[in-house]
């Protein structure tokens, strides 16, 4: 039995910062980050991916933003799932690449995933996450008397719609997913975090939210019994006391003690503490989980870089 | 062993003519469409699902035209990747409750899917599939002189780029198709006719084409060796002498009497010919296909609506 992991990509996996997104520029990275997947696959591990969608999905509601007067704008999880088809799209074209000249013959396959949330979940009482494009004051102020959405001003850069981020409860479809990945298929899967959706009689309904999808991540990890969890972003390590004198990275850090940092507010909302929740989260199981810079992935599976999360240390 | 057919959804599926495509409409169309599969998989039928995206992908083409400024467009597989998960999302969504209040618990996913094509396809020196906003004759030549696309006029109602409209060879996600039909799940594949891809060394790269729905279908139905193959679309039966004093529907007909029908100029290209010639591949090689209206899916199946088309009659 291989070893199986569940690898969470960021966002900058595929838009970089700075970037405006082009499809010459997501096919770069996705390319250079796929190089890493087939590295680790290589090793004998059994790799499903997760990924991030807000650069991606933010263009998106910025296009129907645009042709509203043209096309009629679609929902935020219907925007949702054509990230996932264009993400999903274009990680199996690199991985085939990169699988093939790493001599592996592993099929891939992109799952469109829903994932269903409580709308009893506290976050629908105070939506957060902003998404989409900016508006001036006045537009803002415009759409929401409409009543359609909420507003908020974003430092400095204009308003933004902002969406309630409620929990991940399940993945609707854990048993094609299950039954894909026993098969030995790579999986690409709950990409955004899934598209948010709530049970009504006898099935599901789309839900205008945004799921963490780190928090996803590690219930997907659950779900396919994986012995670790890792969380590929733009930083090498965790720190504590980040940005001050006595910053302090960590390499391996108990559960509990990962609570008490978040508890002391070591981690900042929105960043890196769901990053932290979704690690412990996972780690409590009894696997590990690690949080790490996409290139230093193969490094961190050696315990030679990232920050690893086990229930003892 | 239940019977297994694979049913192709036209475009009017889920945006009816005339309808602007309002996510309302779509959820609409779709719920409808997905109340008839259920009322096929509930007589013991095992299904799996193709669909067109000719409208979504044109929309999705807008939309990246009209936000041109803002958001760097993306090439056509890529749209054609977003409407595969918008679609197939819409399309889960609704089957799922309709399953279940037809009491059956089948699994439902859809499998982003690309569909390889040769370069050396003679399509690809006649590109000829209108795809995307109409723009007027200045703007037209104005874009072709730049060399990015071929445009052509379309009767009366201004320019539109047409792309090749190759022949599909293979479904690249065959092995995991095969694998959750073969384990009874409900799967939603080559959504459009499938992503166009081309072989590169060692793996796969996007290409500038559509790829008839119906000829991709045929394929899918071959791969998971189903008995029937259903193209669904908005007459209830094909004609010969079609619009003339002559007009006769056809109820039966064999391969071979049909593709003389073909031969003869009996179906328009770029409409119902593609079907025939799609539902006669499949019939060749021994199992049976239906062209019908999607109202009449469930009389098809019992012989009192519909062309069936079969080796012999």
């Amino acid at each position: 039995m291989e070893k199986r992991l569940v690898i969470a990509l960021g966002g900058n996996a595929i838009i970089r910062p700075g970037e405006r997104g082009t499809v010459e520029e997501q096919r770069r990275n996705v390319a250079l980050t796929c190089r890493q997947v087939a590295a680790v696959m290589s090793r004998g591990y059994q790799v499903v991916l997760t990924h991030g969608n807000g650069p991606q999905v933010g263009n998106i509601l910025i296009q129907n933003e645009e042709a509203r007067s043209l096309v009629p704008p679609m929902p935020l999880d219907v925007c949702g799932a054509q990230s996932q088809g264009q993400i999903g799209y274009m990680l199996q074209s690199e991985l085939a690449r990169e699988l093939a000249s790493a001599g592996m013959n592993v099929p891939v396959v992109t799952v469109v995933t829903q994932v269903v949330v409580d709308p009893a979940d506290p976050a629908f009482q105070d939506p957060s996450k902003p998404v989409g494009p900016f508006y001036t004051e006045q537009r803002a102020k415009r759409i929401m008397e409409g009543g359609q959405y909420v507003m908020k001003e974003d430092a400095h850069r204009g308003w933004r719609r902002v969406v309630p981020s409620p929990e991940p409860r399940a993945l609707v479809e854990e048993r094609a997913i299950r039954l894909l990945v026993d098969a030995g298929v790579l999986v690409i899967a709950s990409g955004g975090g899934g598209i948010p959706v709530r049970r009504v009689a006898g099935g599901w309904e789309g839900v205008e939210a945004v799921v963490d999808k780190d928090l996803t991540g590690q219930k997907l990890a659950r779900l396919v019994e994986a012995e670790g969890f890792l969380i590929l972003t733009d930083v090498d390590r965790v720190f504590i006391h980040h940005k001050t004198e006595r910053e302090q990275p960590l390499d391996r850090v108990s559960t509990g003690q990962a609570r008490r940092y978040m508890e002391e507010g070591h981690f900042a909302a929105g960043s890196m503490l769901p990053k932290v929740e979704a690690a412990v989260r996972f780690a409590e199981r009894g696997g590990y989980s690690i949080i790490t810079a996409l290139d230093r992935l193969s490094l961190a599976l050696e315990g030679r870089a990232g920050t690893t999360i086990t229930k003892e240390v």
